[in-house]
């Protein structure tokens, strides 16, 4: 680009990037999915990533249709899910189509409960759920009846605190969790703990005997229950970031297993893809590479805004999770800043002395450093019918980057650009 | 030393070191203090630091007298108070002397409650407490108020809790800590967090109404009341090292705001004294080094125990708290290396990429290294009557190691050594 619009593109991306800090989310409320939309099928499953058909869907994400259809009644097993999926009596649509980011699979039925997000700068609401194991693509007894407990007793009690509360802010407990060790994707050890000292208080004044105590066993016990807070304080973040015209800023990263995809802001809804890369797993006993799904989940919305892999030098402890030495997890730190357009002041990472986490992935640097984001993940099983396998990471596949780049071009340089100057700019 | 001798030392110290790696400390209870022994006097009031006379104390540690003797009624103001001490009506004994360890000023008296810990594995048994603003020095209605909800209300909820729950098992929640940022003196955020999310349930099951309430908001709002248990974890750990013939090991380090005293575990109950040092101290606003008193508490017992500044390496988000850099904090932790018998394997610094905290404090090692341990710590004011005005470091005094290094030549070269050679060794 030449250097006019190259400080055209560095003012929107600068935009986005202050959006995303400006953001204040909060946990405001616990809904059923239905009233994030409806989707022309009055049956609708939610599902992780880009979009995708029932035929290249991955095992994991199969085996949580199966168990979302089984929670709703719809089905009873693997083969009626396919018959009724078969005969599109089910419609799929992403998390992201509907404001929302789910983990893994990130399945979704109308009559599940959902947390949902705020961000009181922007207004800008989304939804995100907890990482069952059906997300994993356990569909089992023992893994329905985790949905129905969450369903029936948790997601309502937490719900009656949070409204009872007004709201929990989740920017300042998050800052505090990244000098906890967190870095709020794959280690939320700290962010639970405080998610649970926040709301307990609040629990004891909206719930009573057995809903009661066991909301606060579950609560207090936890260590992911802030995941889709998380992501879905990214995504609000990100909501708002989006739409500036010109901006290189990515708004989206997303993988369903099969397709990995982004989204970029000034370049609308548009979605990016290409196969989803294999995850660098620390395995758990028993299970090995032949096992392993590929990439998954919405909640590499965390990396997207500026948290996960962006604040690995904060968390030296998941090192025991993903392998690695703590330099190596700096380093991978460090690296984000060359592909990101800032340091978020809100999200300071004591490790670095207090320098913000990186964030605002930027399509430029991407396509120019070669350097690929970096995700922290969990690793799930290539077939429908189990549970988490192992954890690791993985990087965004190039391609996606430079495809949107080119249409980025494709967009901005009018037919009045010089087309010779317009291939220049691209080489 | 000669290489025989050097020898013998090694192995009594490893023996020290083991006895303190291999403690399982629990909180098992919550009593009054006067469980722990009855002293000459009837009225009784403990300090922390080495044996100290009514004439010679700190503000701090005075102001906390004065608070102590209001709690019990025994006087209302610091005059009467002042008549008291002066004619022996109220006697003072060092925590250490009854198998207890105060934070700041330690002051306590006989129906206060307090903590207790035991070390399942020697079976000793050691008390603490919560640090009140009353043991910075704060006497008024608001410190006593403090007191008065602790020992009536919080302190006995948690009591019935820990009972209930059979004992809570403190050794796997700091070392969990220590992955989250703590270091398990200065620094509770997250230990307070776990103490929280553990207890909870159990107050659940034994409190209700008021009570339940208050002690659930207490607990859950706290970011320092997992300092006692810190403490006497610490402290039983090193009650099982005390007392092997020959070790060199230091087993208490301990400062009443006047004095700085050590003792050694192959030394008896012998203190070794010099002046508190000056803490190196960033100051609360509207405060300075003029306001500021000496060293003081029982709580350099974490780092006697290998935590403390021993963990600083993982804990970087304190030095909001004591100043300095990240790599200022990791240097403290490693130099501590030099001066301790090893690394406890139970405490890891992920930081340090899993590496055991430095523990067991070795005189001739601090001797020959001129190496003085750091300690983290509060500041208090110099005069009565104020709360907490800074926190930082202090290092012990060496002249308190020189003499205990004397004392162990005195004590265990006998006279058939060659007096030119017990010469030479100490040089």
């Amino acid at each position: 680009m030449d250097s006019d619009l190259s400080s055209t593109v560095e003012q929107a991306n600068q935009e986005s990037f202050e959006r995303i800090c400006a953001a204040q989310p909060f946990l405001v409320d616990v809904v059923e999915l239905r009233e994030f939309g409806a989707t022309p099928h009055d049956r609708f499953l939610t599902h992780s990533g880009p979009p995708i058909t029932w035929d290249r869907m991955s095992g994991a994400q199969k085996g949580a249709i199966v168990a979302a259809a089984r929670f709703e009644g719809w089905a009873s097993d693997p083969d009626e899910v396919d018959k009724l999926l078969a005969h599109d009596a089910i419609g799929l649509i992403p998390n992201h189509h509907l404001n929302g980011v789910g983990p893994m699979a990130g399945v979704f039925s109308p009559s599940m409960k959902v947390f949902v997000v705020q961000d009181r700068t922007s207004g800008k609401r989304a939804y995100s759920g907890i990482e069952f194991d059906a997300l994993y693509g356990a569909y089992d007894d023992e893994a329905i009846e985790e949905l129905r407990l969450w369903h029936g007793v948790l997601y309502p009690a937490i719900g009656r605190a949070v409204r009872e509360a007004g709201g929990l802010a989740l920017k300042p407990l998050m800052a505090k969790a990244l000098t906890m060790g967190d870095e709020l994707h794959s280690r939320q050890t700290a962010s639970s703990a405080l998610l649970a000292t926040t709301l307990i208080p609040w629990v004891l004044r909206t719930s009573r005997g057995d809903d009661l105590s066991r909301t606060v066993d579950v609560l207090a016990g936890a260590e992911l229950t802030f995941l889709p807070l998380s992501m879905a304080a990214c995504k609000v973040s990100l909501l708002a970031a989006d739409g500036v015209s010109r901006s290189t800023v990515v708004t989206t990263m997303a993988r369903n297993g099969t397709d990995f995809g982004i989204r970029v802001s000034g370049l609308g809804d548009t979605w990016f893809t290409a196969p989803a890369p294999v995850v660098e797993t620390t395995f758990f006993q028993g299970f090995g590479p032949a096992d392993a799904g590929l990439d998954i989940g919405d909640s590499a919305i965390t990396e997207t805004g500026g948290l996960g892999a962006c604040a690995l030098a904060g968390a030296p402890a998941i090192s025991e999770l993903v392998g690695g030495k703590v330099a190596d997890l700096r380093a991978i730190s460090l690296r984000m800043r060359d592909i990101t357009v800032g340091l978020n002041p809100s999200y300071a990472i004591a490790a670095l002395d207090g320098a913000g986490t990186a964030t605002g992935i930027d399509v430029r640097k991407v396509v120019q450093s070669s350097v690929a984001p970096t995700i922290d993940t969990a690793t799930a099983h290539r077939e429908p019918g189990h549970r988490i396998i192992g954890a690791g990471i993985s990087h965004a596949p190039l391609v996606c980057f430079t495809q949107a780049l080119d249409a980025w071009f494709d967009t901005y340089l009018d037919a009045g650009d010089d087309p010779a100057r317009k291939g220049e700019s691209r080489a």
